[in-house]
């Protein structure tokens, strides 16, 4: 309620539309905090209109407060429903955060002569400044995630099958209370290291493998992403300057992270790092992104980025190296932008030799 | 890539396109058999050629062969190169299955004169009907799918929290072999069991809850979906008789289910006994769903659905009675349809009571 009031207070002073569409579904929970919703209408004035099917219809007359929630039946067409709504409402132009093509040609051609407007990113910058209460649901969301990956540092093994390694991992987080993972759990080992989304295969880990593990939980709708690299045994020299130069990279970018700096200079100082010791050419993805409801969301750390930062901000920090034929090494943590450095939502449980 | 010449045959001789263009990552999946590709360019004639950020470039040229590999760089504008590339090909008018309308716009503009079509159809026609190894996948999927309820019939009891269900479903079918849920486990107990969707929290179970537990493995890309009601502890006389309703519309569903007949008859047959018992506006969904890549897909079983069955589709058959202030019951399984009838890919752990 209060974040979609403040929504309304900046887009309508900005534009001159009488009415916000939104239809993505993260975009629709963290504006009503309800996740079963199918579109949501906020008028210039008056109440806003939250439109449910028939499946979720009772859990939202339920759970929502502050909003009318209108019943979309079998076989309605919603997008009728809402072009009918904003005649009656009289609005004449209209913004939308998020339309396919073919949903936008129907809901333009029922709009008439009203203006549509299609734009993501005014939700998005919305989304990319937290608030407090969901940086304690992203802490917990972290504080889950180590837990993940404190269980695969100790039954991580020569023997073990990656998606062994999984199932623990998986299942240590949602006693512990994730809701679920964050996205598909990454257990990749030897030559399939090198490939930064080398999945989770049945394949046994072996004496001398690197294995990268990308773990994330998730709490109350928020995510959290955490990447640990460790070796089967006793690591080579070889393995040990990878890890090294990766996890210098990642330092450094934490230590040049707060309030207004250039998301790409964060991505540039890592990289300088790793160029530095000749591996440039094999840290071959940007540096972090944004997470929150979306395990992918502005900021964006990379070197075509234009974000900036700003305190609130919670982006993931994972530098890695990737020698294909090799084997690879990545370490990430998520980290909150503070007004005066960072905060490391995700910690501990460190890698390699397990140190 | 057989689908790929597959869908090049039929696509370019029923329409004047000399391209297409596919963006949906199922899509790709099902196409190339790489989840890892950002787009696909099937001109009319020639090599096919996959889009690959530098994240997934490497793991794409050691798993893909018979496509042309093009690497997108850092930085680089990716609708700039398919659209250079388009016009290396002298291809004058295109098709794309799936894409947001600030993505249409700019591929538009890069493609000037060029007709753009969007189309999600195309595909949605081919992916609907199995092939012999999609169903093999599938039938896996549906056997981890059914592990993972067995135990939950197991350990489903009054002092058991619902997380705790969510949990030891998951882990069971990741030890089997599920790479991931197909979808985000239900565990709803007691009031909560009348909303369809209604999650799962940490809530206990309590003695004479209604529970309906909907849990989904995923194998090789491929979904199940699968959803059994318990009662914890002895079932009362009107849990029962709605247990036996929705059982009889699923029975009776699945009686009907057989290629050449009507998606929405089929809802139909299941609404007419809930309906006959009294019970019609409590079932308040369709009555199922396409699954396959994606949890949800076409063709779809409800009253507005305009699909017609046809042999190797694999649809979910769910009918459901909800009583707000109450409690709920649904009963779903994973269904092939065959030449002759159907097989059911989900199996057993029936419910209420234990039986």
């Amino acid at each position: 309620m209060n974040r979609t009031e403040a929504l309304r207070k900046i887009a309508f002073e900005k534009d001159k539309i009488g009415g916000l569409l939104v239809f993505n579904s993260t975009n629709l929970t963290w504006l009503i905090g309800f996740c079963g919703a199918s579109a949501l209408l906020i008028p210039k004035n008056g109440e806003s209109i939250v439109y449910v099917h028939g499946v979720n219809h009772a859990q939202a007359e339920a759970e929502l407060s502050g909003f009318s929630v209108e019943l979309v039946k079998q076989g309605e067409n919603m997008m009728g429903k809402i072009a009918k709504q904003v005649s009656a409402l009289q609005i004449k132009s209209l913004a939308a955060d998020a339309l396919n093509v073919e949903s936008w040609r129907a809901l333009s051609k029922l709009l008439g002569s009203k203006t549509l407007e299609v734009d993501n990113r005014f939700l998005q910058e919305f989304r990319k400044v937290k608030d407090e209460n969901e940086i304690k649901l992203m802490r917990r969301a972290g504080e889950l995630t180590s837990e993940g990956m404190r269980v695969a540092r100790e039954i991580m093994a020569a023997g073990v099958k990656e998606c062994e390694v999984a199932a623990e991992i998986e299942y240590a987080m949602r006693k512990q209370g994730s809701s679920g993972t964050a996205f598909e759990t990454i257990v990749a080992s030897g030559l399939g290291s090198a490939f930064p989304h080398g999945g989770c295969s049945e394949k046994e880990i072996r004496e001398g493998d690197l294995v990268v593990i990308d773990v994330g939980a998730t709490y109350k709708f928020y995510r959290s992403d955490m990447t640990r690299t460790f070796v089967a045994g006793k690591p080579s020299g070889k393995q040990k300057k990878l890890y090294e130069v990766v996890r210098a990279a990642q330092e450094k970018a934490v230590e040049v992270m707060k309030p207004n700096v250039k998301a790409k200079d964060v991505d540039a100082a890592a990289r300088k790092v790793i160029a530095d010791e000749g591996y440039g050419k094999y840290f071959v993805h940007g540096l972090g992104h944004g997470v929150g409801l979306d395990i992918h969301e502005p900021p964006t750390l990379s070197p075509a980025s234009e974000d900036v930062l700003a305190a609130s901000n919670v982006v993931t920090v994972e530098p890695g190296i990737y020698l294909v034929g090799y084997g690879g090494v990545r370490i990430e943590d998520t980290v909150l932008v503070q007004r005066n450095g960072t905060e490391k939502l995700t910690n501990g449980a460190y890698g390699l030799g397990k140190e």
